[in-house]
C-alpha cells in the first residue's frame, strides 16, 4: 500500500529527538575528522558547523531503515555534513551572503581567499573520511558522494545563472527549471545522505535507489520550504537578514510561481518592484497575494508525498521509516 | 648503483618531445572529461587549461616505467591535470594573482564567485574521471589522489600564513619550513602523478612508493625553480608580471635563503627593501648578491638528485626512466 507522508501528532518533538540523537552520535566522529585539519582551517570549518544536523540524521535513519547498525553509517553521516558545510562556505562567497547562522559568514570573518581554502579542505576531508573508514562499502559510498558533488556544482551553476535571466517573459526561469536546479543543488545531497545510510548498511541496489530517490525529493521539499522562510521566515530563527532573498533579487520558487500565475499587468508590476529591490515588504505581500507562497508550500508537500511513496514501496524497518517520515514532515515547519 | 640525474646532451629536445607526446595523448581524454561539465563551467575551466602538461607526462611515463601500456594510466593523467587546474584557479583567488599564462586569471575574467565554482567543478571532475575509468586499480588511484589533495590544501594553508610572519628574526619562516610547505603544496601532486602511473599500471606497492617519492622530490625542485623564475624569469616566457613575487612580498626560497645566510645588517636592509616592495630590481640584486639565487638552484639540484636515486633503486624500464630523467632535468631550465 502506498501511503502519503502525514504529519504525526507529536511532530516537532519526535523530529527534534531524532535530530538530537543523530547530533550526539555524529559529533565525536565529526570532531575527530576536523581534528585532522591544519588548526587554522579547523577554526574556519568550526565557524560554520553546528547546524541542525539534518543530513547526518538522514544517513543514520536510512541505515536503521535497512536493518543495519547506524554505527556502520557514521562515516557517511560525517561526510555529508562536511560536504554540506563545504557548500555553505563556498556558496556564501558566490552569493555574497554576509551572514550565516546569525554570525558573519566565513569569508566575512576570515577573508575570501581563506574561505575558499577552508571549503576545499572540507571537500577533501569528506572524501578522506569515507576512504579511511575502510568498510566493505567505502568505495561504493565514495561513488555516491562524487556523483552528488557533480550535481551540487551543476545546480549551483544553474542557480547563479538564473540571476542574469529576466523575471518574466521570454527567457524567464520557469518553475520547472527551478525544480530541476533544486533537485541538483539541494536534492542531490539529501539523496546522497539516505543512499549512504543504505549503502554503508549493506542494502541491495534496489533499496539504496529507493532511499536515494526519497531523499532527493525530500531535498526539493526542503529547498521550497527554505524559499518560503527566505521571504516570510523570522530572521531570529533563520539566522539570515529579513527579506534577504528579495533584496538580492533572488529567483526563488515563491516569486517564480507568483509571476507564472499572475495576469500580465500584475506580473509586470511585481517585476518592477523586484528589480528595484527597495520595498521588499510590499513585494512579499504581492507574491503572497498572487499565490506564490501557497504554491510553494504545496510543492513542498507534493515532493514529500513522492518521497513518502518511495519509502512505502521499499522493504524497510517500519520503526525507522516512521522516524524518517517524522523528520521529513518536520521540514516545512522547521522554524515554526 | 645509485646514479644522480645528469642533464643529457639533447635535454630540451627530448623533454619537449616527451611533453608533446603526452599532451597529444591526454588532450582528447581531457576534452571528453571537460565535456561533461555545464557549458559555462567548461568555458571557465578551458580558460586555464593549456599548460605544458608536465603532470600528465609524469603519469604516462611512470606507467611506461613499470612496463604498462600508458593508455591504462590515461584517467590518471587527466585527473592530475584537472586537479592542477583546480589548484591554479583557486590559488589565484587566494593569492590575488591577476594574470595566469599571459591572460587574466579566471577570477579576473569571470568574477570571484564563478571562479570558486569552476574550481569546485574541476575538483569533482577529477575524482569522477578516476571512478568512471572503472579499471581494477581505480579505487587505489582515488586514495592516492585524495591523499594528495589533503597535502595540497595543507601546503597552501601554510603558504598563506607565511605572509603574516616576519621576514627575519624570531618567528621568521626558515628554509626548512619552506621546503616542508613546498613538499605539500607542489610535491604532493607531482608524487601523486608518478604514483598514479604506477598504480594504474598495476605495479606492486614498493614500486609505486619509489615513484611517488621520486615525484615528490621532483615537485620540490620544480617549486624551487619556479621561485627563481618568479624573480629572475622573463615575463614573456613565464606569463607572469615581472618581479611579481617581490612586489607582493612573497616569502620564497631565494629570499629566505638569502636572509638566513646574510650578516644581520645586510638582512635588515634587505628586509626593509622587501617590506616596502617598491624597488624590486634592487631587492632582486641584493638577494642574488646574498647567495639566494645560487642556494635555490642548488636546492633544486639536490632534490632532483634524491628523485634520481629513487628511480635508480626501483625495478623500472630503463628507456622510460631515461625519458623521466630527461623530463625532470628539464625543470630547472624550463624557461631558458
Amino acid at each position: 500500500m502506498i501511503q502519503e507522508l502525514q504529519p504525526p501528532a507529536a511532530l516537532d518533538g519526535a523530529a527534534a529527538d531524532a535530530l538530537a540523537r543523530a547530533r550526539a552520535r555524529t559529533a565525536p566522529a565529526l570532531d575527530a575528522a576536523l581534528g585532522q585539519l591544519d588548526p587554522w582551517l579547523r577554526e574556519m570549518a568550526a565557524h560554520t558547523t553546528g547546524g541542525k544536523g539534518l543530513r547526518p540524521a538522514l544517513v543514520l535513519l536510512a541505515a536503521e531503515a535497512v536493518g543495519a547498525d547506524p554505527e556502520d553509517a557514521l562515516p557517511g553521516a560525517v561526510a555529508v555534513e562536511l560536504i554540506h558545510t563545504f557548500s555553505l562556505v563556498h556558496d556564501d562567497i558566490m552569493d555574497g551572503d554576509e551572514r550565516r547562522r546569525s554570525r558573519p559568514a566565513v569569508w566575512k570573518a576570515y577573508g575570501t581567499g581563506p574561505a575558499v581554502l577552508a571549503g576545499d579542505a572540507l571537500h577533501t576531508l569528506a572524501l578522506d573520511t569515507l576512504l579511511r573508514s575502510g568498510g566493505p562499502h567505502a568505495h561504493s559510498a565514495v561513488r555516491h558522494l562524487v556523483h552528488a558533488l557533480g550535481d551540487l556544482v551543476r545546480g549551483q551553476a544553474e542557480d547563479l545563472r538564473f540571476e542574469n535571466r529576466p523575471w518574466y517573459g521570454p527567457g524567464a526561469v520557469t518553475p520547472h527549471a527551478y525544480r530541476r536546479m533544486a533537485e541538483r543543488k539541494t536534492g542531490a545531497l539529501f539523496g546522497c545522505a539516505t543512499a549512504l545510510g543504505a549503502v554503508l548498511g549493506g542494502a541491495p541496489h534496489r533499496t539504496v535507489e529507493a532511499l536515494r530517490r526519497a531523499g532527493r525529493h525530500a531535498g526539493v521539499a526542503f529547498q521550497a520550504s527554505d524559499d518560503v522562510l527566505g521571504i516570510w521566515g523570522d530572521p531570529a530563527l533563520t539566522g539570515k537578514p529579513v527579506y534577504g532573498d528579495l533584496r538580492r533579487g533572488k529567483k526563488t520558487l515563491p516569486v517564480l510561481t507568483a509571476l507564472a500565475g499572475a495576469p500580465p499587468a500584475h506580473a509586470r508590476a511585481l517585476t518592477a518592484l523586484l528589480a528595484a529591490g527597495d520595498r521588499p515588504a510590499e513585494a512579499a505581500a504581492r507574491i503572497e497575494a498572487a499565490g506564490g507562497r501557497t504554491a510553494t508550500v504545496a510543492e513542498a508537500g507534493r515532493q514529500l508525498g513522492i518521497a513518502g511513496r518511495y519509502l512505502s514501496a521499499a522493504p524497510l524497518d517500519p520503526a525507522a521509516v516512521r522516524a524518517l517520515r517524522n523528520l521529513l514532515s518536520f521540514l516545512p515547519d522547521r522554524h515554526g
